[in-house]
């Protein structure tokens, strides 16, 4: 029973045969081969549009970085919720990229920034007043680390207002499919057509083995030799680049993203309710992708401590169970029984 | 004829197999799991010792930047050839890891540092007068940018040097499995028991589809939690590790590494035979392991590029060929039918 | 009536005097000049100790980052109260300097970090989570932005629970004067003796041209030449030192500053008496040093503002208003009478 | 017989004067007072232009390096001659503002960049080329490290080659005044009419106690807020502003800054003479400004460090020799009387 985490998942096996299917004979290095190429015909499928540039990366808090290092200046700051997976999870990338950049914390229920918090926020910002970092960029994390969905037309209110105010967009998309298929929002509404300036789109924790997607939309292109640059030197410029795009051939074709995170999501669903049925169980947040965060009786807890159930526990008290792709129906059945002997 | 690099070669089939190996449910995340553990004991019977921490990185510029990051600090300077890769081909990524430390460039014949020139370059260095920034470091790169080695004697030598100095000294192994075929040191005497503080070992070059190490000897092993704090920030932490690592066990397991520099290096000297065995070429530098540097006549240069060769002019007025583990002896053989028509 | 800031004081007339005395033919630079050696006098007798090193900046602002930069790693966290200038009025300059720490930001009523969330913060604290940034520094401010005193007890109790979970303790001591005066704590007694590590010391405020002081008490001192590099190389290593060197020489000479602090102190706690005589008017917090914080009723605001009393609006509804060494007893009469006519 | 540097020399007594007028009463803080107004139209009247934008600073190092950090990018190169003092005396301050730009080394005798040398490093330069950190900017001295001028004639036409390789130009003036009187240039033909976008215009070896002054010239305020930003992180942005342009106020004022260069100019001109009156003596530089360097027969070598004679061996094997608006006739009479003894 590992509901440790979607990264101690292995990697499905249309990943697995795409690489080895990639490793044939030379192939031009950093990007220029032909199965690069074909990530862009499948990107520009998927978003429903060519005004877009795009990098592969094979690391979720690269691509975050590496995104807002092209959003935000030195002297400006991003605000973002305050659990924020690049606040909390990435050991300071967002300000080693950006070279010195702060990030600025905003509350709300269930890690979805709370509309009234932004808009003062934002009302406060001055970008003339020199002593204060002044906002440049909002972040925002879709699936939320509480396993929350925003829906499209929340992104897009929330963009609209950010942009107003002079900020631009980022989406930090880790487990963007598992908020799409919960949301049934297209990827071209939870993004460009949102006002998202630049998409983090993560498959690793989908069903890759490391490959994410940095998405520059329509005026950002004009970042893209920035970005290359930043990538380059910060080491996310595989010579060997097809590899990380093969993954991304696989995850994107036939739309096996969406149907593994829709098997993720079903799982996380069953478990929930699973959990729900004994007395004394309470969901801490909603389960809209495949994230279950439960607050738990105490013997429950001893139960599944004892009985070899990978979970964590979780800041405010809740226990975080993690389904993803491979999760099975025996590790569902094998809970069942558990909890059975409370 | 494609002699443009070894990183347009697809990776060894055991790469392959390996990763599909480690497919192969749930493993622990971020270096915890059982493959990661294996690379351990490999390195211990590579490196003849235990006295080390190793760290596994897709990239080569990143894993060059992290370890000279945990060896020098933001207010020092690196001394190093000045055609070294870390400054002609990382788009300063030492400057960035390090947090703005400067390198100080060595010139040499063939891509090797005069030792004069080093002797010269550490008798001028004061730690102790504020204005200029000292160095603390000296980095080697062994296979050379010309395809040159240093002994392990040379190597020891310039170690003694630096350190005498108060250098630690770092070692850019790109293509170490070349250099240690072509010289026939063993990995520990051209490292730990050569004075080297840190070697970033390549293994992409040599055959992976991304995958170097850093290994820390002795004392600056107290540097790890600091590297892996760097590695973190930087996005080279990757969750599903056992990937990474499946390319190390796969290259180091049964010596794989050093066959297939071998073969690469046997089919550069040969290339540089069937060169040389024309009127009028001659090398711009030895031929110590994969690749070649050649200065051709008017005809030939005209041949090879309407001949379809791959190969690229460099800097000097060479062309440099680069061979590696999968290249054909049909390779050679086109290119001697070739060079016979001039 | 300019109650707007200690900044937009004079300097006081010693200081000129002392610079102009300085300036009597060549002397040595970057700080081997004769003023500079009285520095060190002098702050031995303030501080009761030879323990110590030191540094004179122009700049608040660097004096804090430069003193943060050699506590903390850039990738360690600084906790700090979330109204401090570090946070709030040195734009990103601690991020700047350090190479990308963060702060950590704690909450308090007054500016004065609450006890509780001090402890939670540092019973969370895990150096070995490598995904989270880890505290390294606890940073202090006294008098703290509402302008309130932490007494010596209060530092030396924070300093210890920091101390017990590993960090080292910063006092931004940019109004230090005014604290000391208020609590009546020695300077030692208020720093080292408290387990401060690192002080800065503001004399600006206080009534010099610029002149921060910043001290590395005990085993800081092994930070000493790395803070030499770091002021040399921000640009905070003035040749002409003996300028800087005769601010400090003036200041700390015969107690001027304590003089100053008591009088910039004895003309807050006669404004907000003033104040308070009237009905409505009551003090945001309490008048600890130089600064009075005011909530003022409606006629009172509009009276303030058309008689050309020159005060800022502050977050959280009050006004503030600043006293300093040569605010004039004209001013507080001109106050006394314009408040006469609500 | 003080040598040594201009920076040992004291204030010019009406800079001491400035600031004691300076400080009459409330100010506002942060540039916005009179005193600061009044450099503006002293500029204005210096450069004879209206299209700039300025920030006084009192450190020559960081003004370089805020001058930099608004012209070149964190992922690009700044090509200055391999003795400049932003590569050799700031210990990495362009590194640390820009956020970890290269410096490009370019060789020439006399501290002069080789055109020769300068139009390859142009030709070379290929902005698209990502593993190589390009070109930005090209950084001039003048008066260089060796005391030699550039004409601005040369200084146009370098610009001209710069700019036309899509470089902006910045020009290091620490002793721009000395250089003025040298070519009999005026300060708009020296900078802005030659093509300079920024200069740094040094006053503190000219005479002040620590003034600089950053000029951004046409397209460059574009940059101005960015600079101000950056000014007020690295602890650049003083709220006592007036003190630092009180200085200004003084230097510019009625040509003061040219005439104290004029003064220095002479002393060296006369030491030059008086020391290669002797055999033996040659200057290894020519003498355009206020330094002079001279190789020395052994003797005289002795007798100079046995006399008390303050200056600094230099590399290349010459003695240098600084003058100053303070250099006054008895140390020439006394260097005569000395010399008489060889």
């Amino acid at each position: 029973m590992n509901f440790a985490s979607d990264t101690t998942a292995p990697a499905h096996p249309k990943v697995i045969e795409a690489i080895a299917a990639a490793n044939d004979g030379p192939a031009a290095s950093y990007g220029a081969d032909e199965t690069t190429a074909r990530v862009r015909a499948l990107l520009s499928n998927v978003f429903e549009t060519e005004d877009f540039e795009f990098w592969i990366c094979a690391s979720g808090t690269a691509s975050n970085a590496l995104a807002l290092s092209v959003m935000c200046s030195s002297v400006g700051a991003i605000a973002c919720h305050e659990e924020a997976h690049i606040e909390r999870d990435e050991r300071g990338a967002p300000e080693f990229f950006t070279g010195g950049a702060k990030l600025r914390l905003l509350s709300g229920a269930v890690a979805r920034i709370d509309e009234d918090t932004l808009r003062l926020a934002l009302a406060k910002n001055d970008p003339g007043f020199v002593h204060e970092t002044p906002l440049e960029t909002l972040s925002l994390t879709n699936l939320t680390e509480c396993g929350t969905a925003y829906s499209s037309e929340t992104v897009s209110h929330y963009a609209a207002l950010a942009k107003s105010a002079g900020l631009n967009v980022h989406l930090d998309g880790a487990r963007l499919a598992n908020a799409l298929v919960s949301t049934g929002a297209s990827p071209a509404q939870m993004t460009w057509q949102a006002g998202i300036d630049v998409l983090t789109l993560g498959l690793t924790k989908t069903g890759a083995i490391g490959c994410e997607i940095i998405v520059l939309f329509g005026e950002m292109r004009n970042q893209f030799d920035v970005l290359k640059a930043r990538a380059k030197r910060s080491g996310h410029m595989p010579p060997k680049m097809r590899f990380l795009a093969a993954q991304a051939v696989a995850m994107l074709g036939d739309g096996l993203w969406l149907d593994l995170a829709a098997h993720a999501n079903q799982k996380a669903r069953q478990l929930a309710d699973l959990l729900c049925a004994h007395e004394g169980v309470r969901l801490a947040y909603p389960t809209d992708g495949n994230e279950v965060f439960a607050i738990l009786p105490e013997p429950m807890e001893s139960l599944i401590r004892s009985g070899g159930v990978r979970c964590y526990p979780w800041p405010g008290g809740s226990y975080r169970f993690v389904t993803h792709w491979a999760t099975p129906d025996r590790d569902l059945d094998a809970m069942r029984d558990l909890l059975a002997k409370t």
